[in-house]
């Protein structure tokens, strides 16, 4: 039977992702990977993990019947009260508003499914998360990029974008911004909120990253500057857990809460409740703080590792980069290079795994002399190897 | 902010589902309830879980990264094997064509994203499982009923639909059908497959019962009379594990595996390679034969067990069922009630709770005189006490 003419237009529009394909190469024997926003393997509460899914299992035998579409009831209030003593939410964010997802891709998906027909048009950061593209691409999306700057979005051309015409919403992410670094000010918030009221556009708050901070303080976030007025917030715990636990959340409008529970019925009816209380019952512990101390202090040490042999081995070369406050990226500049093809030569030739900046643009020509790096699995000594064999192949790119 | 003008076409489709509001209402103190697909909790192995889980986040780290787009390895190697030991799938079915999901929901959301755009035409057994309609529904198909007897669907009314024009696919429930209970002959298995090869047909085969058999033998499945040819499976172990472990799976022909992963990358990444390792290691256990054999022993109990409660208290008031050979549901008519209504007042009034059959059939005026009964979590004892109450209702309906 032939399969590809009766394929919707949606599933015509389906792509490889170029970060998988990456990261297969470079999981190569030998190689320095910094291809992936992966988790240390090191630092997951494996131990931890088995005794509260245990406690779970056993004292809740609930959470292995078919589940709410919403999420486990307990995770849900647990999330709610942290993100408002983190002051992320308003005061009075009800558990209600706070829907559970497979990871906050999930969650980008959804969004999709609510908000994208063919040819709707939404503003993305360019450059910003490929996967969050293909996914609102794969609905029909049409995007309108918006530069990010080291403090934020380029307001000035955000309302130019603006002017142009309705959108169905603008997708940004605000802390340590995936691929570049860049962290969104509180002044810069303030003035995107104004024009995304002034234009009646929703913005989707991404943060998988807010937790992993190595210096300064966080910036309010939209969710709570707005009061939660057209804001739908997406987290994540698979880099302040493990990204196998595929568990995330969105912060939703009691309308949309509604909605988004009847589309997850038919999604999947629901996630394991099991693994959601499992969860709930570790964060409840004395361990979460500290663990989350101890992932800053390890991510902050990779990162500081990273800067100093980056200094070392590519500055020297003409390499330039920001240094990120927290998360998992740094992101860099080589004059003269062309990354899609100078990455797959680095990855086969020098064992060097990074991630070619043109994939994070909307237009597929630009960001060609960009390179993403993460650290988040790299120790500062692989670090050191790993940036001797970019500059090598720096030095031998033709 | 105005949220309802913002929505796509797909959001603005979505409705409630009849089935979660009335196991909500049926979940209250003191009701009987015959409502859900749901498994027994009795029966769950809870305490194998535990140590399968635990064994595999101890043995297995690479289980709680990002895992791979179509799921676990191992446990989709062991699937193939089964499925070709069972007979259910062809020699030689390959690993490569087997994704993992979050239960067949899942897989029929993925089938509904592939090959379903607004006015796509579906075939459907008449009547069926509510939630698929529910999903195919989401993304704007237009369904086409084929009437269902005890032996599969009506041969002559499938051909004359076929003759109608083009169609996505064919959906079938072919063994104890959700919710008539009824198993499709390999005789009309075979004149299905040679219809729909004629008339280039692919054929979507759920089949979450299939091993909750307690009588007679199992016809061949369309995917082995097949060899595979045009024929999307879908296997679920929400029924024979628990539901709350969200795992089930799909046979897909191997061009559609690729595009169903680069689908799943944009839904989820992926799922929880941890969860579907453990399963793997449960499945591989001794184990697991004797549990499925305790499950069929449990369930064809309480299959008998209302058979004669239906028999002692229902027939006489002219209620009229026929015995299903597995799976949870018994299918039964009462002429004179109105389904809709008279459940909400069985449960609300006489503490028994049932499905009406209207919410199963494609013209939501069919099926008024129709009701639906599980047995799945109802014990003998219970079954008499909610059939005297059914009875109760019966005799009391105006």
């Amino acid at each position: 039977m032939e399969w590809e003419h009766r394929l919707t237009g949606r599933a015509k529009r389906l792509v490889p992702s170029v970060i998988s394909e990456m990261m297969r190469l470079a999981a190569g024997k030998g190689v320095v990977s910094f291809t992936a926003g992966q988790p240390s393997a090191d630092l997951y509460p494996t131990d931890e993990l088995v005794a509260a899914l245990g406690e779970s299992l056993r004292g809740f035998p609930e959470g292995l019947a078919y589940p709410h579409p919403l999420g486990d009831d307990k995770l849900r209030g647990w999330i709610a009260s942290w993100l408002i003593r983190e002051e992320i939410a308003p005061a009075r964010t009800e558990a209600s508003r706070i829907l559970l997802t497979t990871g906050s891709q999930q969650g980008l998906s959804m969004l999709a499914q609510l908000f994208i027909e063919p040819g709707s048009r939404i503003l993305v950061e360019d450059p910003s998360y490929p996967e969050a593209l293909l996914t609102f691409g794969r609905e029909g999306a049409e995007f309108v990029p918006v530069p990010i700057e080291a403090d934020g979005p380029d307001i000035a051309a955000l309302e130019r974008a603006l002017r142009s015409g309705p959108f169905a919403f603008f997708y940004t992410i605000p802390s340590f911004q995936n691929p570049t670094g860049y962290t969104t000010s509180t002044e810069k918030k303030r003035a995107v909120l104004g024009l995304a009221a002034k234009y009646g556009v929703p913005i989707v708050e991404d943060e998988p990253y807010y937790f992993l901070r190595y210096e300064g303080a966080p910036p309010e976030t939209y969710l709570a500057l707005s009061g939660g007025e057209g804001v739908l917030y997406l987290g994540s715990f698979s880099k302040i857990v493990a990204p196998g636990i595929r568990c995330g959340f969105m912060v939703l409008p009691p309308e949309l809460a509604d909605r988004a529970s009847m589309l997850r019925v038919t999604l999947e009816i629901g996630l394991p409740a099991f693994l959601q209380r499992g969860l709930a019952i570790l964060f409840d512990s004395p361990f979460f703080p500290s663990h989350l101390a101890r992932l800053r202090r390890a991510y902050g040490a990779r990162r500081d590792g990273l800067v100093q042999a980056v200094d070392e081995h590519l500055v020297p070369l003409g390499f330039r980069s920001t240094i990120p406050q927290g998360g998992f990226f740094l992101w860099g500049r080589k004059k003269g290079i062309d990354a899609m093809p100078f990455t797959f030569r680095a990855v086969r030739e020098f064992g060097v795994g990074v991630i070619p900046g043109s994939i994070f643009f909307v237009d597929e020509h630009a960001g060609k002399e960009w390179l993403r790096l993460s650290f988040a699995s790299v120790s500062p000594e692989d670090s050191k190897e790993g940036c001797r064999r970019l500059a090598e192949a720096f030095g031998k790119d033709p």
